[in-house]
């Protein structure tokens, strides 16, 4: 709700809360003016003080995840995703960042900590930003936002590892749908991540009259940087597949066990049974029943036919 | 079957049924003439009045789904799908878009719907409908019938869900044909949108002429939010084979349960059975029959067995 | 074998046998002189009269499928496949098209009639033929070649349905391989139809120059509706992968029934079979044995555990 | 190890060994001159007596089955792979092809029999060779090589054919190492072919200046059949899979079978040894045992009991 | 940590350690100075003494494993990775490359043995080093960097030819988890090398000016060597996705086998039993027990069953 700007030359510095976007317009003559607006209540303001053209609020309002780059004649329009993680799963904020001459205008939906830092540096006059334009400026919110993706890639990275020991020691019934969450997951940063490369890809042909060249080189790097990121996307998506199919594998190595031991036994004691049928038949003349050891005798010849079978599984390596 | 012209400019509207096509060229000197044709039977007569060139026709007639964008030298034809559900199923059903001049001819099979809130717009004056030309009014038809996807994607979205929830009960007969069904749809859609980027791309190179700069940054914010709704659409993909792959998992789980308990069953009771095989034998001389506790010793002897092979499957995670 | 020459222009009409290819050069002064030949046995006369290079017939003759468009500086060449139905199966057949100033020649295998209704148009002076040059000849030609392309994908997708149908009722062993059969047509169709779509894109680029901008128009529309055919044959094939998973979940399915049922009856019947067995024993002192209703008091326990073990299983639905 | 030379113009013909590749300049009068040599040992000498650039060598020297097309100022270089059988498996064999100026320089590893019918035709001077200069060489060795591509697929074709059949009648434990192979030999065709498709790409664009226009439709005709030989390899490809699909179909439903018998078997004879062991329990008072006929009666029960289950089966289809 | 000068012309060659790296600019008067640096810690020295733009240090400190390949006006900056085999598993290692006026600076984190070869032939005069600029040394470079991936992919390919026996033979449970190791291992390498294409498609377009037409065709072939590694790379990912096949074939071959034992030996022994169990009934009125030989009959006509069954299963091909 609240409305700051942030207004910086190389020498000088200025910070505050603005009450209308109007007001803004009054530090014109700093080299660099940041207006940052907590959510996106403010579009029609927008509109009415810088100009913007209807097709960038109709972009922002009905903006369902990926990234976009608009250049106009006089200004710049991107729309970017911030990823944060919240009660378990990932969740994405919209951040508008708009650069038109010296200014930039920044809109995300809650009170954003991914700039702090930046705000920070401009405060203390660290780094080379009081040195350069607001393009430098929106290299550097655009730098945040995607080095911000790396934590929560690095968490899911954690989480697969840990389900990979968990699938090994024995398949709980949650276990699949965790591997079909993170698969979700990955997804999810893959959707944020990939239409990035497009934007830059426009930004760098049709968005270069916005950006000099020593930033050009910044966004240059920082493209690559996304490249690098999404192959570690790729990596994860990869890791998650073969999650999956080792999932199965065990289920299906677990089936083969039961079934083993299941035929082991069954072989073994239905042969004995029957034997054991054969001289519990009533007939009144059977001879091995009169003699004298028949019943050593049988039990010694299950014994050795049992063991018989043993030594068959054993060889088969079934046991 | 029938036959409208909305006639309008900046400060005066106009709407009336005529007869034939020809009395629509009589309101030619209001700013935009909005022709809308019920049905495809009018197209020669279109032919004449407007003289179109015989392959657009072709391409009415023997369309099957693939949305078409041609590009002629004072005019332009494109052919659209809008969806909608019948008895539980999608179907699509075309509309053609004329723009000639300041004449936007559209046509489409049942009286459609989508188009209404349009002509609310144009009759009330709201929006930028009046202030701007024929171009605005052809983005805003394509821009409402691509909107009128989302929910339809969205119902699409809620019927996985339940499926999903249903899969993780039990399976009834039905699940695996309703996935198979819902990933159809899922196909569907995403044959009626993905040929709209080729359609837009189009329209970007060749069909610049036909838009105004203005109305041009609206076309590119609808090309990317296609694009966006095509990523919905692959994400409903991936998410069908998910279910897929959790509904076989489902099943192979289940399996394994009922032949676990067979193995279970099994291996307890058949070396029990064999031991009173054993003991139901008829020979003569069998000293364990004629010892005063021998039943029991042997009854003990069986639940001991039962004992041991439950501690063992108890240790294995069978029970 | 036979050679035949239909000549038109605008206001007379001849179509008669010919011995020799030269004979057809006669007719030059009709604005359209269309050559058909029988069978591909005539190459080197018709690269003697017309002077066609090499690398054509090189074509012709080693054409395993592959449609080819071939521009040369004064003439252009196209090579195409019908496709029919022979005994049950798919087959190809090849056709040439040759375009030379107002000259077309067209080859084929068998004695076409897929073009018999262009024949019958000419002779009839309907449709456009009799106003248009040769360009547009081939156009119809081409139109005709793709147009029967049609009626086989309907074929395929009707007898795919009846297969669905018969895999959710049972699974004849025949099943699989019939799937595996009309999946290689449908790749046969695609080999067929996807080339189709290079060879246009040569046809509008270096090919320009042979047709007409009003004939370019049906060309283009001709392109759009192969990229339909294609999508449609690109939907039968997942309609077909979707029919092999299917498939698999039948069987699979029916497995798990058998399973359960030799579970139920096992588990219920073993144990039971147990007690019987201890009382089989013959031990000499076993006082159930005397109890005046043992008997049925085992009887009776039997039933119970039978009726439980009844109650359990249709708890966990497996009866 | 032995170099050969070939020279020939319109209307004399020169065959001859040489000692060393200096002796080839001799012949540099006519007007295309065909140096063969057999193995690349004399790769510095080449390099001395044509000037060939080094990294033309490392690309011989470190090839891995990759083909190469360089072209540099005033020579051409191609290093393609011929493809033959031996003891039951895929070898390739590199060829290297330089054309310069009139003059052409091939290199092989064994003395191949693949440019025999070439020297045959020069020799006897049939065919264009004796019209056309060096770059028509070049050409007609091209296509000599790839056309032999094509008896290697049929021979993977019709062994594809033979398995087919061998799995619908049963797996022998080698089927499946077979299908294995015959998958990786269609890996290995598709990776020899594939990259022509490069070659030829870069050998129209930047090696167009090698070949006179004439022998560029050839070359052009040739670059389409490549196109269509790798269909046949990816056609191949997609039956391989094919085959391993109805290779698992075939143990899935076998292994159906097995369980199918075994159920049937247990669970007629399961339910009737439970009613034998009834009767055969000691109890002392078991009025059923008295009865005369006792015994056939619960024989006849038995069998009711069986026929009954026999039905529910044959019910079931299952037998 | 240690900094090293490598400075040589034609005729004369310097070897040296030095402390700062402003001493490296003394030696400028080469024709080539190469300056390599263990480690990444002297980034801002690099920055001040050779003016490198800061986009360069910030790639360099967030790589994580994709090549790289930047130019600026006057220099050129590669990150490329060594990859080298620690305690079983492949690990990679940056290695900066840079390329301003007759300076090569390298950087890599161990001291790198893979240039050890290129400083012997330097210092020994050998190969083309001295006559050539310091362009002709960063291809040297970075064919020995690329050249290096080839033993690790050997290494992975006779690992697999390994597994693939091992799992012929049986499956230790280990199994499944090697061939996912080594699947991971090819990902690596793939994901290494794949953007190596990118890195030279852009070294050909933008950083022509950095390298002589001698140079280039060297750049070339390295091109060209990288795709067909990046190929056998692929064929390496075929192989192990055949190998996961194997695996569950094998298994699924075994409980197959598993079953088929457990059901012939059931379906033979269960009705035996129930024969027994008939004869063992206690019914007073049995006829067949009086009978003399009814013993024997009865054993005879169980050998019958037994035989008639293994005679009914061998011919089902289960024995």
């Amino acid at each position: 709700m609240s409305k700051t700007v942030f207004a910086y030359s190389k020498d000088r510095f200025m910070g505050q809360k603005i009450e209308s976007l109007k007001d803004a317009l009054e530090f014109r003559d700093h080299s660099v003016v940041w207006v940052n607006i907590d959510g996106f209540d403010h579009l029609s303001e927008l509109k009415e003080v810088f100009g913007f053209h209807d097709a960038v609020f109709k972009a922002i309002v009905r903006s369902k995840g990926r990234v976009k780059a608009m250049m106009f004649e006089d200004y710049l329009f991107l729309l970017l995703y911030q990823i944060y993680e919240l009660s378990g799963g990932l969740k994405r904020e919209k951040t508008a960042i708009f650069l038109k001459d010296n200014f930039v205008i920044t809109m995300q939906e809650r009170a954003g900590d991914v700039f702090n830092p930046i705000r920070e540096s401009i405060r203390k006059g660290e780094g080379l930003f009081r040195e350069k334009g607001a393009d430098y400026l929106v290299f550097a919110l655009l730098d945040a936002i995607i080095e911000n993706y790396i934590p929560m890639l690095e968490r899911i990275s954690s989480r697969m590892e840990e389900l990979e020991s968990k699938i090994l020691k024995g398949d709980d019934e949650e276990t699949l749908r965790r591997i079909h969450r993170i698969r979700r997951e990955i997804l999810f940063m893959r959707r944020t991540i990939f239409p990035l490369l497009e934007a830059f890809r426009k930004l760098e042909i049709d968005g270069r009259r916005f950006f000099e060249q020593e930033t050009r080189e910044y966004l240059d790097e920082l493209h690559e940087h996304i490249m690098e990121v999404l192959e570690v996307v790729e990596s994860h998506r990869e890791m998650a597949n073969g999650l999956i199919e080792m999932y199965y594998s065990t289920i299906s190595m677990k089936t083969n066990e039961i079934i083993r031991i299941l035929t082991v036994v069954s072989t073994i004691f239905i042969p004995l049974t029957f034997i054991t049928g054969i001289y519990g038949m009533n007939f009144h003349y059977m001879p091995e029943l009169g003699w004298r050891y028949g019943y050593f005798a049988s039990l010694t010849g299950m014994l050795l036919i049992a063991l018989g079978m043993l030594y068959y599984f054993r060889k088969k390596g079934w046991l």
